[in-house]
């Protein structure tokens, strides 16, 4: 293939799909725009949860049982912090620091994101472009029926556990997307633009609040496929369900189809929720990614299908 | 003993001396009063290297074979640091990152190094008070045949390699004393005040060079003995000797009481160094400090002095 391929994701799910892809598709032509809602900084580190998770997948270093974090990690800091008192609700990893460390301190010394990004990548011989969906700081805000959180504090200090009433981008509407993502995007050999099976609220919405991203999908001439993350009626992993539910929300690929309409052009549908009319062209597959064949098959059925809308 | 026991120290070397205190005097009677010169920011975090020497040795947590940080430490943060292309040449091991990520933390939050110092100190159940000389920022620079060095670029980096012509140490004619350390100097009931035998020029001199605690050493009733950091005609360890020819000063107990002059009643003197007249007292004894057992004798050895001097 001589074409260019661009995800937009969030981090587990999507670094799934992503993996897939890179497998398919030679490196150099991918690109991954990538949902940083969920920075936050935490004990004065700037930390990049979706980023990080693409950088370890990519470069064959992920925790892949955990679905997090780095292979064979140790935990000495957490244990010296939680000794000395500080916060030990997120865990960092001993060699997982080295990012946040590295990061913070680039950061301060007024790097982009996108650049340290790319340094990372370059680093751990990572050939597709990992890009932060904006270099300025975006936060999900879920509010939820004890108040407003942080998304960090919704997702793994409170493991999901309040009601959410509504989720909030502060600062996308102002976000100017990071360099480079508007023309991977709308670059002439785009062959598909995929919307990777990350959670379309908590993850993938964060990426589509940042106007000149929404902008550019609107405008794109390839075609925009989107992966559904509903799995036989329910979400894989993570809280999309429990959230959709708790959102009034349907929880079927059409509801996600409704969700993304106007932006998306066809969706690849797990083979459990039957045919379903979407108003859109859809394709079933086994969109279940347990093993690394089942992502290089998914990302290969999502291409297919992105190729028939080619035509 | 009901009296209260002071000690300004460097590192190591000062902290063995401390050690051996904290056996003969009960700690909360004791308060150390440590060299901040050679403390640095280094990857964006605030590390420093004599207070963390001090809270290792004193709470049990230290690597005594290697004279600085934990024992039983995991160095995964600087193998990954070093695959990113990160600056490697100080050791941070992985559990003594908790430190430096909570000191750096605090410090940007406005915390002063004193009050970050007691906590970590009362976290590891340590007695002792340990208090940075200074709660500003004071830089020990070492002129050297290769130019300026910030002290951990010499130490470290450089190896003590280069010549050095001259030490200074920036900000600590205006800096005031840690919020403590005067009271506790001149407080009726020190029994003792210790200079611990720390290199004389690279980690006593920042202490003495903060105008209120050299000014109190100066005023204070109680007697001031000096542990000679020469044995046998040498240094122990670390750079004190190489320093010490370079600057063109005799390596001899003779030379570090008269660098101290006017501030010392006394010297404990190693018993190789024979019978020397330094216009003051001065006491022999084995001052080498290999086994706890050791450090608690020459501990001994200079309270032994103090009180005589007390009559």
């Amino acid at each position: 293939m001589s074409g260019k391929f661009i995800v937009l994701t969030g981090g587990v799910g999507g670094a799934k799909l992503v993996l897939g892809l890179s497998q398919l598709v030679p490196p150099k032509q991918l690109t991954a725009i990538v949902n940083t809602g969920d920075d936050f900084e935490h004990l004065g580190l700037a930390i990049s949860p979706d980023i990080d998770t693409l950088l370890y997948t990519l470069s064959g270093k992920a925790n892949a049982e955990q679905g997090w974090g780095r292979a064979a990690e140790s935990w000495a800091f957490m244990t010296a912090l939680r000794e000395l008192g500080g916060e030990d609700w997120f865990q960092l990893g001993d060699g997982d620091l080295a990012l946040h460390v590295l990061r913070t301190m680039r950061l301060r010394a007024g790097d982009s994101l996108s650049k340290i990004c790319a340094d990372f990548a370059r680093a751990w011989e990572i050939g597709a472009a990992i890009l932060p969906m904006s270099d300025e700081r975006v936060a999900t805000i879920v509010t939820t029926d004890e108040g407003d959180l942080p998304f960090q504090h919704y997702f793994v200090a409170r493991r999901c556990e309040p009601k959410v009433r509504a989720v909030r981008f502060e600062g996308a509407a102002t976000a100017k997307a990071a360099l480079g993502a508007v023309d991977a995007i709308l670059h002439p050999e785009v062959e598909a633009i995929l919307i990777a099976p990350s959670n379309p609220y908590l993850s993938v919405d964060p990426i589509l609040a940042v106007p000149e991203i929404r902008s550019a999908l609107e405008r794109a001439t390839a075609p925009v496929v989107a992966v559904s993350p509903i799995v036989g009626g329910k979400a894989v992993k993570g809280p999309t369900a429990k959230l959709m539910a708790e959102l009034g929300i349907e929880i079927s690929p059409a509801s996600v189809a409704a969700h993304y309409e106007g932006l998306i052009d066809a969706m690849l549908v797990d083979i459990r929720d039957g045919q379903v009319a979407l108003g859109i062209k859809t394709r079933s597959a086994d969109t279940l990614m347990v093993t690394l064949e089942d992502r290089v098959r998914v990302a290969a059925e999502a291409l297919a299908l992105a190729r028939d809308l080619r035509g």
